[in-house]
C-alpha cells in the first residue's frame, strides 16, 4: 500500500549539475504518476530505478520550459523501449497543440498513442480518476495558466472485524455481505449495522503539489488537511520582492501555507540556483513556521505511512 | 591558437546516466561552436566549465530528438543569463519552423534574437564563415535530411622570417610590406618574392563531424585529409545489419572512413546503449583498421596541435 513521493528534480529555471529542473514521481500502490517533466527527467527515472514504462500518466503544472522540456525525450524513449500503452498527459492549454506539433516533427512513428487532456479552471471535480486515486487541479497564481494537483487516495474497501465475527458468530454469508457493505440481520431479528461490523484498513492518504505559485489563500483552502504538501520555495524571504515579481513563493510563505492548511508534512523545493550550497537557509526559514518540513532532494523519497484505526 | 573538440555527449537515442545524447563543442581560438544539442547539453556545458554565453553558434546535424532536444533548455538558459548577442543555428529544415513555434510557445520574451539558417544540399561552399573558420556541410545518409560539418581553420597570416631580415638587411617598411603579402624590391633592383621572405606560423587545421550516417563514400571524399574526424559508430560490426537498417555505421566502418580519407585522428561515438560497459569492443574493432582512434567520452578533449613548418 505504497504512497510516496520521489523527487527527481529540486531545481528551478537554471538547472545545475546537482539540481535538475522540476520533476517528481508519485507512487500510489505501485501506480506511477509523473508530476512535471523538466529536462533530464528520463535519465533521473533511470538513475532512481523507475522504468519509464511504469509511468501511467503525466501531470504538467504549467508551460514553462523547466517543467516541460524533459517530456519530449521521455516520450521518444518510451517508444524506443517498446511502449504500446497510451500515455495520458494532463496540462494547461496549449499543451495539446504543442504536443501534436512535436509528434508531427519528431515522432511520427511512435508505437503508442499520446493523449493530452487540457486542465482548466473548472469545477472542483477530479481531472483524473483511476482505481487508486482521484486527482484534482488546484488553480495557482503564476502569471500564466498554472495548476497544482491534489492526489486523494481512493477510500479502501472496509474489512470485517474479527472480534465482531466471534462476538456475533457470523456465518460466511454474513461476512461476505458485510464486506460488500451490507448490514447483517441475526436469526433473532437483530440488525447489526455495517459500520460496527467493519473497519477501514487504513485512512485514505493525500498529496498536493503546488508549483509554481505566489502565496495563495486559494491554495490553502484547496489543500486543507493534506497529508503531504509539496510547495515551491524558489526564494528566501529576504528576496520576497523578487518572488512576488516573478510569481514565486519564499520558504517562509510555503511554511505558512502548510501551517494554515494544517498539512501533515511539508516538502519544499524548486530552489533558485542563486542559493546553491545554502539549502539549510530554506529549511531553517520554513522550520521557524512549520515544524514538519523537509527539503526536496534528487532521489529522496517522502512516504506517507498508512494510518490504521477502527472507524 | 586552440583547436580542440570537447565531447559533451557520447551516447545515442537512449541516454544513460553516464552517456548523454549527442553534443560536442569545438573550440577554435576560444571561439566556441556547439555541434548537436542533445538533452542535458546545458548541464554538460556547466559541468565542463563552458559558459553557455560563449557559444557563438550551433550546428545541428539532423532533426532527431537525441541531437536537438537540449537546444530548447539551452536557449532559455542563455536568456536567463542575460544573453544579448544573436544566436545563429545551422540546421536542416524544418528547424526554422520548429524554432519559431517553440519561441512562440515558450520564450516570447527572450532578450536576444535566435536566427535559424537552413542547411541543404547545395554547392560545396561554406555554410558559415567567420574570422577563424569556414564551415562546410557534408551530406550524410540517414533516412532524413542529415549533414555533417567540416570545420576548416582560416589560413593564418604569414610571418616574416627573421633569417631573411638579417640576410637581406630588410627595412621596417620592407617588413611591413612583406607581412601584407607584398614582394620586396632591393636597392639593386633584386625582387624578393614574398614566399621566400615569409612563412605560415602554422598549418590551418580541420575537423569533421559525421553523425548520424551510414558508411558513405561521399563522406570519405568530403573529409579527405582532415586532421580530426568524429565519425559515429553506433554499432559493432557484428550488428551491421541493424546499423544498415537504422541508418548508422559500425566502429569498423567508421575506421574504414578514417583510413580511406587519410584522416589524422579518428574519434568514434554515438554508441548504442545496448553495449553499455563494453566500450573497449568499439575501440578494438576500430583499431584493427585505423591506428589513431579514440573513444568519445563525456568531458574528454581532443586537441589538434599546431604543426609549424616553413612553407
Amino acid at each position: 500500500m505504497t504512497f510516496k513521493l520521489i523527487t527527481l528534480g529540486s531545481g528551478s529555471a537554471l538547472p545545475t549539475i546537482d539540481e535538475y529542473p522540476a520533476a517528481h514521481v508519485l507512487n500510489i500502490h505501485e501506480q506511477f504518476y509523473l508530476i512535471d517533466a523538466g529536462e533530464g527527467v528520463q535519465v533521473q527515472l533511470r538513475r532512481y530505478g523507475i522504468s519509464p514504462l511504469k509511468i501511467g500518466c503525466v501531470f504538467i503544472s504549467h508551460l514553462h520550459g523547466d517543467h516541460v522540456y524533459g517530456l519530449f525525450g521521455l516520450i521518444s524513449t518510451m517508444g524506443l523501449l517498446g511502449r504500446k500503452k497510451r500515455l495520458d498527459i494532463y496540462a494547461p492549454a496549449p499543451m495539446g497543440k504543442i504536443m501534436s506539433d512535436h509528434l508531427n516533427y519528431f515522432n511520427d512513428h511512435l508505437p503508442y498513442p499520446v493523449v493530452v487532456h487540457t486542465v482548466g479552471s473548472g469545477k472542483e471535480k477530479p481531472v483524473y480518476s483511476d482505481r487508486v486515486v482521484d486527482v484534482y487541479a488546484i488553480p495557482l497564481s503564476h502569471g500564466i495558466p498554472a495548476f497544482g494537483f491534489l492526489f486523494r487516495e481512493k477510500m479502501p474497501k472496509r474489512n470485517v472485524r474479527k472480534d465482531r465475527i466471534a462476538e456475533y458468530g457470523l456465518s460466511l454469508a454474513d461476512i461476505i455481505g458485510a464486506k460488500k457493505g451490507k448490514d447483517v440481520v441475526l436469526t433473532d431479528g437483530t440488525v447489526l449495522e455495517n459500520e460496527i461490523l467493519t473497519y477501514l484498513p487504513y485512512q485514505p492518504r493525500s498529496f498536493a503539489y503546488c508549483s509554481d505559485t505566489l502565496y495563495s489563500s486559494e491554495v490553502i483552502r484547496r489543500v486543507e488537511g493534506v497529508d503531504l504538501l509539496y510547495h515551491e520555495a524558489t526564494f528566501l524571504d529576504r528576496d520576497r520582492h523578487i518572488a512576488e515579481k516573478t510569481g514565486h513563493s519564499t520558504a517562509f510563505q510555503a511554511a505558512c501555507v502548510a501551517l494554515k492548511a494544517k498539512a501533515g508534512r511539508l516538502v519544499i523545493g524548486h530552489f533558485s540556483s542563486r542559493y546553491s550550497g545554502k539549502k539549510r537557509l530554506f529549511l531553517e526559514e520554513a522550520l521557524s513556521v512549520f515544524e514538519n518540513t523537509a527539503l526536496a532532494r534528487e532521489g529522496v523519497e517522502f512516504e506517507v505511512p498508512v494510518c490504521r484505526r477502527y472507524k
